[in-house]
């Protein structure tokens, strides 16, 4: 093993509409991509569009530096270790996600639990993740909160789980908080004011990170009463409730 | 009202030692900092020692721009609604806690939760939080993860509280974390490990941000065998937890 190989986790861009990309990124983010020897990435597409707003270290380029998938298709701890071999080698790798940051919601943490094994090394550049700033911004408390991922999409499943999660809610005063599918957001929220109190406050973030960025928090009663104007289907999203 | 009024919610630095400090944080910081006409911070100490590493406005120094306390003391929402009147006024106040983001584990939410109610402008700015850095080093599943923030100092309801959260990370996966006050994190570690069964897994992240960090991620039955090695004592730390 080189002990200067290492893995870093980095933050990619929350939008690709986003007003002025880098200024919400680390100030070294520049420097640390262009130490990169390599990425392991949700996907090419997602990897190659964030490494091209950077120069890249010498003789790479954002279509040529070497890249490798790590996704819900990347099954096997084989695999996974398999992407530690250049670390093992004293390169440098980054790990990319296709927005936001690895690991949060989305791949990573299998091939960081795979490098803590092997004592590798690994950094990691906070960047904005959408999950954080909805909690930041609903001014829900977050003192104490919950992130259930992806609810089940089987509606009798979905409404056995938000029941759940209101216990667990008035139970322990947790922010509640859960992200969908784009185009499910209309029909989830609908189940999801069935399922809660009239009292409860919802705040619902979409478009994080880009022009049209909007949150909206009011109480179950209110939303009942609005849902049909509210524009949010189709719209990058993340649902927070809190009572 | 004057739409020009704003409230930023800032990262502070995770630890005074820690070697570069402005390399992680947003890129644009300083610009932002140097717009700021005060600030809301949980102590007057931290927020100066923030503010000494930026140029200010003009006539505006780390010693003269306007502080207002946010903190437990700040009780009433009268309290918390006062602190919004220079942004009312079209002035532009940023948000600080001692370490890391405002609102996670740290005074803030209740002062976006005003500013919201009465359609003030809120803006973040994501730079390291502990919380979230323990959670991707460890590289437990952060598809699913409960934050407890700080649990009980009592030693009955604190295994009473681990023996509730095991149950729920057994029946739900999730990723448990919570925070402790450094001087008794020997004797929540102990605690802790007589609580959870021997394959849970356990990890414990210190000094995140300074020179020393430090991620051990073990077994709780290898924790058991070598707790009096860890050397954890009186270290800022991040708990996490996973079976």
């Amino acid at each position: 093993m080189n002990p200067q190989g290492k893995l870093i986790l980095l933050p990619n861009f929350l939008h690709e509409e986003g007003v002025d990309l880098l200024k919400s990124m680390p100030s070294c983010l520049s420097n640390v991509v262009g130490s990169l020897d390599g990425v392991v990435c949700e996907s090419e597409k997602g990897a190659r569009l964030f490494l091209k707003c950077f120069t890249l270290k010498d003789g790479l380029t954002f279509r040529n530096i070497p890249l490798k998938l790590l996704n819900e298709h990347t099954e096997s701890k084989e695999q996974i270790r398999e992407l530690l071999e250049p670390i093992r080698k004293g390169e440098v790798w980054g790990v990319l996600s296709d927005a936001g940051m690895p690991c949060l919601a989305d791949p990573g943490s299998s091939l960081v639990d795979a490098a803590n094994q092997e004592n590798l090394s690994v950094e990691v550049y906070m960047g904005p993740t959408s999950i954080i700033l909805a909690l930041l911004l609903s001014g829900f408390s977050a003192q104490s909160f919950s992130f259930h991922g992806y609810l089940p999409r089987d509606v009798p499943l979905l409404k056995k789980r938000f029941l759940e999660l209101k216990l667990m809610c008035q139970k322990s005063h947790q922010t509640q908080v859960f992200i969908e599918a784009p185009y499910r957001n209309d029909k989830t929220l609908e189940i999801l004011l069935e399922s809660l109190d009239p009292f409860f406050r919802v705040a619902i973030a979409v478009d994080l990170g880009g022009k049209d960025q909007k949150v909206i928090v009011k109480t179950v009663a209110a939303l009942r009463k609005e849902k049909s104007q509210l524009n949010i289907n189709k719209r990058p999203a993340v649902f927070l409730f809190s009572c």
